[in-house]
């Protein structure tokens, strides 16, 4: 029988990446430490995440779009930061090292890394239970960082892209929906979610707040009301839903779109002053945006629909602890 | 029953971390992204290690001493670089929202990130087999960090403090030496590691190379060798062999200090000139420093004795995969 490959060889073969030129890596993956170069001026922005076997992913799940998840999730973090990537770290615990898994992973993880020219500076791996844990670092000037506190009363509040169609995969793979195979829509922004980088980028100087929708919209939302002391009203109707969810009963449109989570879009507040520079950032990003509701100064968050009636919200958003 | 605290509740009582002043925390915990500042013209050192239950530590270890090694063992990797620490960041996985494990944790961790004024910045929390995800932050000017690449021929090889302790306190806990209780200087350094931080900033300008002792002395001297593509020969009687450890056969005392791990003490090179300097740098901070052996420009790894005899290398080095 062969030797198994040791933890060393393991990061040589799969985790060696070519770094592009211009990058800000001084020294990558084999010292003790990874050096970047910060651009002068910018503060460090810096995002973790952790995903977990049978809580994040399906036991099982594809390790090439496992891959590229696991590092869009955290770029998702750094888009709605506005700031500008520089670089990840990766610790990997795996049960055995299966080398066709890694391969698939690294596949996965570095085509994306590829194609938003973001260097791979250092790691870890060792065995032990399905555990990813990508730390991204990004840099953006103090001042135009798009922060969760600086929502204003009149602001409008938008979301980019579509919500829900990744929430309505998950319930059609746990077989909670009446049988049918998952439309590719779905599956797709489930397992393949687009960080809006750019859009981030292009909001600089324009947005008041902003964070990254995942745990769903309106437990996010809330994250911007309390850190910025203000309530908002939302049109439950002016949403954007996604294209797979838009072939189910309306109900389960909104609890997906609304409360789904594992949207990875941005959702981010303006002055009503600035409506225009929005939708030119979006062009300028490729990303559309849709105007979903205006923030009040009074706390707490009112769900109305197209009527302008208030409706009732839905049951709160996904939590890691309170949920079983 | 109460109900289960969620996942931002447990932040908030456990990982609140005070700010000191001066330091680069521009944003902390609460945001998509955390912010530093770091120095004007530094670069950033970054490492990150993941600790998992039953590979990295006991099961049931004990908590309080789990957060202070699992930070320990980052800022080890820092202070190996010569870099001043700016933050960290933490990602916890844990079977079930145990409180009394959460305080008792982040007492030990929070208690050295305070004795050493490192915030914490960031993070993230879930439910799953207990995994530990540190990265740590740190600065140093480009020029002046210690990397392992730098060991040239006729450099004195050094190491700081004592060796082995830890790797004994191990052997003695799975039951695989003789019938004893594990004595308390051997737990110590298991349990508590020293990073060597103090010592690894006043190297800078002094060191040719350097690294922590993290997989066994000679295991982690090999790597500074290949980087610097050059040899070296160690007096094995010279290694400096933890107090508990003395207690012990000779053989077994080798076994340890050469190749035990655990150790986190800096093994480090400087050319024979700066001597002096290396000797007044480890009293500046207060860690004991000892001549082991000399660079050599022949690739390769002599063990000799106190007479100059060559004796056999131990086996090779702890290695998470090949390991078994």
């Amino acid at each position: 029988m062969p030797a198994m490959p040791t933890e060393f060889e393991l990061i040589a073969r799969y985790f060696t990446h070519v770094q592009h030129a211009g990058e800000p890596v001084l020294l990558g993956i084999g010292d003790d430490c990874a050096l970047l170069a910060p651009p002068a001026g910018e503060a460090l922005a810096i995002s973790t995440d952790m995903l977990v076997e049978g809580r994040h992913f399906f036991p099982g799940a594809e390790p090439q779009a496992l891959g590229h998840k696991a590092l869009a999730v955290n770029l998702s973090d750094l888009a709605a930061m506005g700031a500008r990537p520089l670089g990840f770290t990766l610790a990997l615990a795996l049960p055995a090292a299966d080398e066709q898994w890694l391969a698939a992973f690294s596949d996965g993880l570095l085509a994306l890394a590829d194609l938003h020219r973001i260097p791979l500076v250092g790691g870890d791996t060792t065995r032990g239970p399905l555990n990813l844990c990508i730390t991204v670092f990004g840099s953006v000037a103090p001042g135009q960082a798009l922060r969760r506190d600086g929502a204003r009363p009149d602001d409008e509040i938008w979301v980019s892209g579509e919500l829900g169609d990744a929430r309505l995969a998950v319930e059609m793979l746990y077989g909670r929906l009446a049988a049918g195979s998952v439309p590719d829509a779905a599956a797709t922004r489930l397992h393949r979610p687009q960080p809006r980088l750019a859009l981030g980028l292009a909001l600089r100087g324009i947005a008041s707040a902003a964070l990254d929708v995942s745990d769903g919209l309106l437990g996010d939302l809330a994250h911007i009301l309390d850190r910025s002391g203000v309530g908002a009203v939302v049109d439950a109707d002016a949403v954007p839903v996604g294209s797979a969810l838009r072939a189910q009963p309306k109900a389960l449109q909104q609890a997906c779109a609304l409360n789904g989570g594992d949207d990875y879009e941005l959702c981010f507040t303006a002055p009503r002053a600035r409506h225009d520079a929005v939708l030119h950032a979006a062009r300028q990003s490729g990303v559309p945006v849709t105007r979903i509701g205006r923030i009040l100064g009074e706390p707490g968050l009112q769900l109305v629909d197209a009527a302008g009636r208030t409706i009732a919200l839905p049951s709160r958003s996904f939590d890691h602890f309170a949920e079983e």
